[in-house]
């Protein structure tokens, strides 16, 4: 794979690698999960002993247990572990299994059909050669839940556990979060503590997707991520370094990646986003926006400016986005989802952040040219995307309605306030059939809707969905959920899905964003 | 579990730990497991292709291939891993299977039910998280073949191998074992070699008794390793230390016990067993007769002593060891064989040669001792033990005829010279039904003959045996092996049987020590 890389970026991001915050964790409880169809996925947990049972008990053969974290954990496990019985005649073997969710623990992995690979699936079979050990794995954990399975032993002797004790990490600095004010209800005050805690557990050394499965740097997701840390942790070094990783390795023409490796040495992956690579540009203006970091701005403005050359360079002879069959833009994960007239919505957004920047900058060359793009882009949205006798936008050769077109459009400006709040309005009441279906795209309806003076609709809209997570059990943010199908997997079983997923921690940047002191009557009015 | 500890002997024992040779060893083909009737165990193996293809081979989900180190190997394996294609976007799941014969890497693990715990199956599974890796397993393995398994990856990207390297470890220097005469046969020049690589392979920071399975000392193999050790290694401090592990650390009642362990720090196992115990008087003699090591004979004497009143406070009001239902005493792995007699024989055996080392070192009272305890034993086995009207030593209640019995009767020299030579012969012509099961008791019986001054038929039979081995396509000599039966497996599966085991190395002992001149009559006549 051919790729643009520039050193000087990529060393300075490889300077700026976080230390990471470590915290010991102990089980807080023994439990078992069991089936309960009234349950989300089927599977509930309940506590079975005391770990003062636990750690007095000994498993022999076929015998196992299950550890409860009492929260969501990112980081790195160690076990105590020796022998009850006579001198060990054989190695012990163990099976470990984590899991973020219950049926982690209660549905098997050797039977696991997901489309995704089952090297995801987070297990170890360790082989123990002299007892008593302490064992440290190597490798890092995304979970909650921890069950051990002796999967042999002899019968001259069985396991104990004196300590099994997790080193959570975090690049995030806990301290940093400021308190709610007393006036934040409960239920928000709650999302608000799951959303913190879901950001801070995607934040390693750099801001990852998911700590379980992925774990890399999407742009998709810095962007959204970076939001919601400029309000709460406030760890502007650590978005620079990811900025730096994407500027400084990009695809053959100059695009950002849509995804970046650290190890083992730091490299871009090569799949390419339309909507990834325009993301750098709005990436870049929150980020100065927040941290007032003018020498960044100014190091990494051509790498933007090229990247609004490339995404104008895909506008066809009407000026709009030319549509293709294969994987060329995201906006969100739906099979039926026609993504050109959301990527030129997304186009036209970017490029306004562009201009500001340009503005910032004082290069009217620029300047120019991103205006000129934006009204390129709009006229053409008007003209060609917009169904005048439903007043629907419309995407691809098939005229499709989406809920991710009108919102994209409503976020890109392209009607007047008015009209865009009104076209927010039809979409909530006449719901077109191609919905949303990640909480990235949920996300993208509630900005809009705050951006349109919606709040109360975007405030019930987060009750309703980041609320059902909660109901349902979250102690971190998923990267899928649908109150409809809650054993919906776009990946073929549950078992696969990121229940940690960076692009879910927004509701913190909502609610610390658009101020409870705004919200408050919108709030109230939803409860 | 009480024991009675010499914290002296044990600290002289580690001083001596020894610093283990490495080789390099790299894979000879690329192999496949057929079965095939006609082989060994029903399995052959057969090259696939040149290892120049495998390098530049890439495999994805549920691929394999297998690996021919050209020999038997005991150490530490590592790993070059790298992917092809696309940046790996899931870790790579490997399943390796180690195995000392082609059965290992033909048949599933999963499937075993054998009676030893499956823990000892040499498997691991992997996940890599970061490609290219350098990957150096932990663990010791015992092996020729290795299976590697791509379980899963990702439709983005392979698996290729630069390199598959093991370093082979072992206390034996192959440098000091002399070269066999011209005149040596080829077959046996062969066993020899075969010999010396088990008992090589079996040598670490103490003579275990199977690399694979058990890996600890035990002190029936020592025995055995020591007499084979002299005559090709001379490695007399590895002897010693392993000596004054089981001077050091002894059970309730001051007997050697049967095994010890070396990690996490020395300790005794808990079995234990009559002829074992009385075999530290036997070892201990051979050590001085091989060494001249007179400071070593001294320290360790009161304990050599302490086994012989062990041992003969066995003796009932007849003076024959009394005998009892559970496991007491080893002598062979045969379901049905009573150990009294050879229980006895062994006594007389070890007495034998603890009188050598009384008269040695002077000690007139208990050379005294030792004569009488000899007496009795062997007049109360000639009155008990003995079928006048069939001419068989008899063993138990039920006046059982093995092989065992009379061949220990004769290795205890309990009849003159001329009379045991004459027993042996019957014992050669009638064949009585209770064989012998191990490696170790044929052992024992061409000990016999040799000692009679039977090399022909001593010869003889190590040509049917090991020759046997030889033929079935041993790198190093078996655990178990029986000619007439040969996926007899004393645990219920022959994936769990140990093809490097320590009791299996004593041709080289026979060939080296009765010296090719003596026995090339003999040899010649039973070519």
């Amino acid at each position: 794979m051919q790729t643009t890389t520039n050193p000087g970026l990529v060393a300075a991001a490889e300077r700026q690698i976080p230390t990471l915050h470590t915290t010991r964790i102990e089980p807080v409880r023994l439990v078992e999960a069991v089936a309960d169809e009234s349950a989300f996925q089927g599977w509930r947990v309940r506590e079975v002993s005391s770990l003062a049972e636990w750690r007095s008990s000994a498993y022999g053969k076929g015998e196992s247990f299950a550890l409860d974290f009492g929260d969501h954990q990112v980081g790195y496990v160690s076990l105590s572990v020796r022998h009850v019985g006579s001198p060990p005649d054989a190695p012990l073997k163990l099976r470990l299994a984590f899991g973020e969710m219950p049926c982690e623990i209660a549905e098997s992995f050797a039977e696991y059909e997901g489309w995704l690979s089952s090297s995801w699936l987070q297990e170890e079979t360790l082989f123990v050669d002299v007892l008593p050990a302490e064992i440290r794995l190597p490798r890092r954990y995304s979970f909650r839940f921890l069950r051990i399975e002796v999967v042999d032993a002899s019968p001259k002797y069985k396991a104990a556990f004196d300590a099994v004790v997790c080193e959570a990490v975090s690049s995030a600095d806990r301290s940093a979060v400021e308190s709610l004010p007393p006036s934040v209800p409960d239920d928000l005050r709650r999302m608000d503590r799951v959303a913190i805690k879901t950001l801070q557990d995607c934040m390693q050394t750099v801001f990852e997707d998911g700590p379980k499965r992925d774990r890399r740097l999407w742009i998709g997701d810095l962007r959204l991520q970076a939001q919601a840390n400029y309000v709460t942790f406030r760890n502007y070094e650590l978005v620079r370094r990811c900025l730096y990783l994407f500027a400084g390795m990009r695809l053959e023409d100059g695009a950002v990646g849509a995804c970046v490796f650290e190890k083992p040495e730091p490299h871009v992956d090569d799949t390419r986003l339309y909507d990834y690579s325009l993301f750098f540009i709005a990436t870049l203006r929150d980020y100065f926006k927040a941290s007032g970091d003018r020498a960044t701005l100014e190091e990494l403005w051509p790498i933007a400016m090229e990247q609004v050359r490339i995404g104008l360079r895909r506008l066809d002879e009407r000026d709009i986005v030319r549509d293709e069959e294969s994987w060329y833009c995201f906006i969100d994960w739906h099979p039926e989802l026609n993504k050109q007239a959301p990527a030129q919505a997304v186009l036209i957004y970017c490029l306004r952040r562009g201009l500001e920047l340009a503005r910032e900058l004082g290069l009217a060359g620029d300047e120019a040219d991103i205006a000129a793009g934006i009204e390129r882009a709009t006229k053409a949205a008007l003209m060609h995307l917009r169904d005048e006798a439903s007043g629907w936008f419309v995407s691809g050769a098939g005229r499709q309605v989406s809920w991710a077109t009108q919102v994209w459009m409503a976020l890109a400006e392209v009607l007047p306030a008015a009209e865009g709040a009104a076209l927010l309005r039809k979409l909530l009441a006449e719901k077109p059939a191609v919905g949303m279906t990640t909480p990235y795209m949920h996300h993208h309806l509630v900005e809009a809707l705050f951006m349109h003076g919606m709040a109360e609709e975007a405030v019930a809209h987060m009750r309703t969905y980041w609320g059902g997570m909660l109901e349902d059990g979250a102690d971190t943010f998923w990267e899928i959920y649908n109150p409809d199908d809650k054993k919906l997997s776009p990946y073929g079983s549950n078992l696969i899905n990121s229940y940690c997923h960076a692009w879910s921690c927004t509701p913190t940047y909502f609610i610390r964003t658009y101020g409870w002191e705004k919200l408050s009557n919108a709030g109230e009015a939803a409860l």
